[in-house]
């Protein structure tokens, strides 16, 4: 069987800097992440940080992962502009992406969407019960209606994103605000999952459903094909139709 | 009444440069756009070009425009990048924005749809004819069925856009290609046009039906109201429902 | 100035047979929302029941309607197949449509949509606070960024409809659950909105920012073209490009 | 290896009464297409037809069934409601559902969609070219950028469709006119794609590509997981969050 091969990105900022992250994640986030995927035999997953050469997201690495998963937050500014290219040409021909939390402003997402991606926010430890918009989607399997992460970061519309494909999940906070949680793109060839939860001070990606929910996207964001980019030129004399050439050009 | 306040920018370089584009459009493809959409009493619409100061697209000029209509072929990497994050920002603010033609590689349509925009094409002033697929919509009032445009540039699929909110127009062409040539997107507040006839050597825009589905854009793309870039905090004593703040922060 | 016309139809049954309803709109909630449209100008609403010949919506007075507004619950399974296929057939051409509450299990909605229309649901009184998605939208105009019902009926996720145009309106109950409760489609020429507050024991449509709603959703719904139903033959000596005909035919 | 369960449906109405139709599929359509799509080892196809009791879709039937491939054109109108009832239950449920040519204007289809399904009609044995708009969607891999029919019954726009999903493949008729040939939609959980090829006079059904398409869309249109339909009630008691029932009911 060939399995996935995914890159989990991480920036690995907090992790670093903050005591209570890397309590939290003492091998970092990306770490956790990888770990969780690996437990799935159909998933190879390995990662790469922002202090690597090339944020470690060299041609080689891109052309060997079939989807890339992306945590950022306090260095979307430090990512190379010619990274996000070459991740998003990547994306546009084929990888599959995972947006994960604050993502939500890296240079890729916004790339990739167009819009500003903003959305409110307050870190108070609230509770989020996160509900499931449709039980019958691949991203969705195994999880029941609803779960609790009993302390997350409120993210609450409106989010500034466009219409996604498909809303999947939804996020209610006790606080009293409400999230586009789980929703889909596809750019291209590739296919874009972007899911809310996973604020560095809590311990989202040790949950059991919200690895069920990682595993699941990766799997689904599998690439199905290659769209390559690239304007073609058709010659008059290699239209499919017989056709004369005519009028004037500035070519 | 109040007037819907149109810019109409050209990249003015092709009727600078070339004798054939002159002859169609000697006062610039901008200035014959610009009247085509005054002969409705119900638009105001002026012109703006690259050459000018900031192209022509002030904070100033841009906070007066409720759509924006973008020709541009030859100069796309000479458009500012900073003038195309204030384009942006208006349009996902609220502002319309009509790309013509090979505006499909400009830099805001690429930076709004977050795609290659890439295509086939065949400079051969081959026939083509334009199919409505919603006689229904505000774009399409006044059409007939399908139009002929004698000559135009063959624009082919597949075409790199997200999949659009609405495929208006199809086209057909003799050499036997097809095109989605006219799709609506909307970004924030922003509503999105693109339209594929108007290759600068044959005389498109002096077409009345071309004329009238420019017209019929501008006034579908009117601005509904403001969405407001930027993230907003709302602090735990904020909060809609009263929560006591808990938990790590980094901040 | 030529008035928005527009038809609201009510079941009238829960007013008739239920005191506390009857308390809170003793004319029918029909009236309540016509009253309420009627207070901009740009409107002309008028009302028609379930108990009136043809339910009210005969030929002529489809005809004589830009935007219909829905709102049933007891007695879906009365209302004649024959009058859904007569609204179904005025919206692909052209009407707005509005669709209320428990309308969401209306024939005329399941018909339109295609899916189970299916939800969760409690009447329990509980509070709802209504987020806008979209400030920047001809339907929230006017809306803070969001606003409370102190009681509704819960309705909650998964909610099986076909991913909507737009979700404009997200709804967060007190009791822990979420539901998209404003969403749009297109349907042919038709513009379809719905809205889920509305129980019938609660005076939700007497509340400002709900009539607000009503009011900007029956003016976005306005018709914009017709989109004649019906399948047309193009013979071959019709064709748009010369052709022979050739081949075995089974008419 | 568990095998993909399919089962191809076929009015066989023409293959009985026509002899130019019999002479292309001898043991009937829905037998090539089954062949067809037998040639890939993931595949397990059989048939139904509409002469069988319940038109050979039996709740046991259409419970083995991953997806359904439904071909019709004659006798739309002679498909039992109550097993178009069924047949859209098990879709919104998870059954994948391709419909094929013609079958644009069966009850499933109609039911599923909500709109006229109509579209320009011309059986002149002309030439068809279908363009792919997405190299990259699983649907259309195996397949060149276009290619050719030499004899198809020409299907125009406009298609009375909703916005689909996804538009993979668009038609170039030798006569002029456009299509939209294949598109997707998600409905529920189950998975939809609408290709359009496929006139009873002309082999179709026996071309390499189209056969390639119908093996692809089986496989893309494999159920993803179960959405059950159905509104569920959830008490007070029963709430995620502790609330207080209050306000009457007319329960």
């Amino acid at each position: 069987m060939t399995q996935l091969r995914v890159t989990v990105w991480g920036e690995n900022v907090h992790e670093q800097t903050s005591k209570a992250v890397g309590a939290i994640y003492p091998t970092g986030m990306h770490t956790t992440i990888a770990d969780a995927l690996n437990q799935d035999a159909r998933i190879k997953a390995r990662t790469a940080t922002l202090q690597e050469t090339d944020h470690g997201l060299t041609d080689t690495v891109l052309a060997d992962t079939d989807v890339l998963t992306w945590w950022g937050h306090a260095a979307h500014g430090k990512v190379d502009d010619k990274i996000v290219d070459r991740v998003q040409k990547r994306v546009l021909e084929g990888m599959g992406l995972i947006v994960l939390h604050s993502g939500h402003h890296s240079k890729i997402f916004k790339r990739l969407m167009g819009t500003s991606c903003d959305l409110l926010w307050r870190e108070a430890g609230e509770r989020e019960r996160v509900w499931v918009c449709n039980p019958g989607h691949a991203i969705t399997q195994g999880l029941p209606p609803q779960f609790v992460l009993e302390h997350e970061e409120m993210y609450g519309e409106p989010f500034g994103i466009p219409n996604p494909d498909e809303v999947l999940l939804i996020g209610w906070f006790q606080g009293g605000e409400v999230f586009r949680s789980g929703v889909t793109y596809r750019r291209g060839a590739g296919k874009i999952f972007y899911f809310q939860p996973g604020h560095e001070t809590y311990p989202t990606y040790h949950e059991p459903l919200v690895q069920q929910i990682l595993r699941n996207a990766v799997l689904w964001a599998k690439p199905e094909g290659v769209f390559k980019t690239g304007c073609q030129h058709i010659s008059a004399d290699k239209a499919p139709e017989p056709i004369t050439a005519s009028g004037a050009s500035v070519h």
